[in-house]
C-alpha cells in the first residue's frame, strides 16, 4: 500500500501550559500487518484531559509518552487490512490507535463499534468518558433519589453525563462550567437542574443558592478553588470521586484547604481512574449506549478537521475552550 | 448528702492556643437524682482531642458545649445512689459525666464495666479511643495482611491501638510520634516495627525508609505537612481513615498541598467519627478488652490527680506533653 503515515510525536516535554512547539507532526510509511494483527486507518481520535499526564516525565499511574514517540489516544478506526481471524476488512473498531493516520493491532482490546448510534459516541458518552462518568458516580458517589449531586466541567464529555446519569437515578443535577454559554447548554440541553459559571464574580453565592439542601456527591474534574467552595456546603457523609485535577495540570500547586470539612462533614474524597476497572466497561457501555439511542444521554462535539490540528485542538481543551467532547475528524 | 460538687465549666471560648482561663472552676450542691435516675460519683475523667472543637462556637458535628455549662466528657463513675432498677450502688459504669464529681443519670447509653481488666482501660484501649482505631482501621483502612500501616500520634490512646490491631492483623506497623522517647515506647512498649519522629529534621528520609514496600493505610490523627508527607509514599489503593487534625485545632490553616497524590495513587481518604457508629462499639469493645486481657493491646496512662488540675492536663494534651492515655483521677 503506497502512501504515507501522518503522526503526531511528543517533541519535547511542556513545563507549565503546553505549546504546540511540544509536538512535532512527522511523516512515516504505512506500516504492514504481520501475521494476526490488522492494519487501521484512523477516522476519529479522542482529545482527553489526561493526556496531559502523559507528556510528563514523572511517574505516573499511566506510562508517559517518551520523547519521539507518537502520542496516545483513543481511536475509532477501519480495518483496511486484516490477517487476524477476529476481524474483517470494513469493521468499525474503537481502539487506542493513537494520533496518527494508520496504527497496527493484534486486535487486543479492540471492540467492534455496535450499531444504533453514532460511531464517534465511542468517545465520548459511550466510550471512555462516559464510562468514566459512570465510574465515579455509581460505583463510588453511589448516588440515592433525592440526593444532590454536582459536577465540574459540567459541559465536558464526562461531567455532562454525570449529570445526565444523575438525573436519571433521580438525584438533583448541579453543573459548574465556565461562561454562560455554557452553563445555558448544559441546563437547557442536557437538563441539568442548575449550573454555576465558576468565572462570576458571584460564584460562591450562585453554587449557594443552587444547593439549596447541600451537596451529597461531588464528581470532581478539576480540584483547586472550586473543590475547597465545594467542601463548604457538603452534607455529611458526602462522596467526592476524585476524577480530575484539570486546574493544576499546568504546575501551579493546588492546595486544599477546607481539609476539615472533610473530617467534621465525615466526607469520602476518593481518587479513581477509570482504566483500573475494565472488567466493568461492558455492562458500563451497554448502559450508556443504550441512554445515547433513546436520547437520555445528550452530548455535543467539538471537531478539529486533519491530524495536524491535533495539539491546537488539545491546547484549547486544555484551556477549555471547546465544548463537549473534543474530537479530530483524521480520515 | 451533704457535701459539694466541683465543676469545670467553659468560662469563654478560645482564639488559638486554649488557656486555663477559658475554664472556670466552680462549686455546686451535689444534685438529686429523680425516679428512674442514679447519682454517679465520678471516678476516672477522659481527657480527648475531640473536646477542643466542642469549645467552639461553630456548626460542628457534635453539640457545642455553651458558655458557663459544664465540659462534656467520656468518664468511669459509681453508682452512690440509684432510683434505676436497671444499676444499684456501687455498680461502675462507664457514662458521659463531664467535667465534675458528680453526675446525675438516667442510665441511657450507660455500660457496666465488665470484669478482667482495669476499669480505667474502658475510657482508652477498650474505650472510646480504641473502638476509634478499631473502626478507622478495620471498617475504612480494611488491612489485608502484609500491608504498611502508618498511623500518626502513634504514641497515643488512638494510635496505639491502630498499630497493634495492625500487627495482630498481620500488617507491617509504622508510627509516628514527637521526639526520641515516645518512638522508642511505641516500638519496645507497643511492638511496632517502627516509629518516625516528626520532630526530626530527617523526619522524610527516615519515613521513606520505615516503609520499604510504601503505605497502604494511613491512619490520620493530625493532618498537615505529615499527611502531605505520607502522601509522597502512598501506594496505589491506599487508604486513609482521617480521625483527626490536630495540627489545626488551634486555628492555623493546615492546606493540603498533595492533592495529585490522591488521583495519581486513587487514594481513598474518609474523615470518620466513631460515634456515628454505636451499633458496632459493643462487638468492638469485646475484641479489645479480649487484647487488652492477654495483653496483645499494651497501652499507657498519664494520670493527672485532682478535677481542678483537668484544663492544666487538657491544654498539655493538645500539645503533644501527654503519654498515652490521658485521664484525670477524680475520686
Amino acid at each position: 500500500m503506497p502512501g504515507k503515515n501522518l503522526q503526531v510525536t511528543l517533541a519535547n516535554r511542556p513545563t507549565g501550559w503546553v505549546e504546540e512547539a511540544n509536538f512535532k507532526l512527522v511523516e512515516s510509511a504505512i506500516p504492514t500487518p504481520g501475521d494476526g494483527e490488522m492494519l487501521l486507518r484512523v477516522k476519529w481520535l479522542s482529545l482527553d484531559p489526561y493526556m496531559r499526564g502523559r507528556m510528563n516525565d514523572t511517574k505516573s499511574y499511566a506510562a508517559k509518552v517518551e520523547l519521539g514517540e507518537v502520542m496516545a489516544g483513543g481511536t475509532v478506526a477501519e480495518v483496511v487490512e486484516s490477517r487476524n481471524p477476529k476481524f474483517s476488512k470494513g469493521d468499525s473498531v474503537v481502539c487506542a490507535g493513537g494520533w496518527q493516520q494508520y496504527a497496527i493491532s493484534d486486535g487486543k482490546g479492540l471492540m467492534k463499534v455496535p450499531p444504533g448510534i453514532p460511531e464517534s459516541a465511542f468517545l465520548g458518552a459511550a466510550g471512555m468518558p462516559g464510562v468514566t462518568a459512570w465510574y465515579g458516580l455509581m460505583k463510588i458517589g453511589t448516588p440515592k433519589a433525592g440526593e444532590t449531586v454536582v459536577v465540574s466541567s459540567a459541559s465536558g464529555a464526562v461531567g455532562g453525563v454525570v449529570g445526565q446519569l444523575a438525573k436519571i437515578h433521580g438525584c438533583r443535577a448541579v453543573g459548574i462550567a465556565g461562561g454562560p454559554a455554557k452553563c445555558e447548554y448544559v441546563v437547557k440541553e442536557l437538563g441539568f437542574d442548575a449550573c454555576v459559571d465558576y468565572k462570576a464574580a458571584d460564584f460562591r453565592a450562585q453554587l449557594k443558592s443552587a444547593v439549596p439542601d447541600g451537596i451529597d456527591i461531588y464528581f470532581d474534574n478539576v480540584g483547586g478553588e472550586i473543590l475547597d467552595t465545594v467542601l463548604s456546603r457538603v452534607n455529611a457523609f458526602a462522596r467526592i470521586p476524585l476524577c480530575g485535577l484539570v486546574s493544576g495540570y499546568n504546575g501551579q500547586p493546588i492546595p486544599l484547604n477546607n481539609v476539615f470539612s472533610l473530617l467534621t462533614n465525615r466526607v469520602r474524597l476518593e481518587g479513581f481512574i477509570v482504566s483500573d476497572h475494565l472488567p466493568l466497561w461492558p455492562e458500563a457501555i451497554k448502559e450508556l449506549a443504550g441512554h445515547v439511542a433513546t436520547g437520555k444521554i445528550k452530548y455535543r462535539e467539538s471537531v478539529a478537521h486533519g491530524l495536524e490540528n491535533a495539539p491546537k485542538a488539545f491546547i484549547g481543551l486544555l484551556k477549555g475552550e471547546n465544548f463537549g467532547k473534543q474530537l479530530v475528524k483524521v480520515s
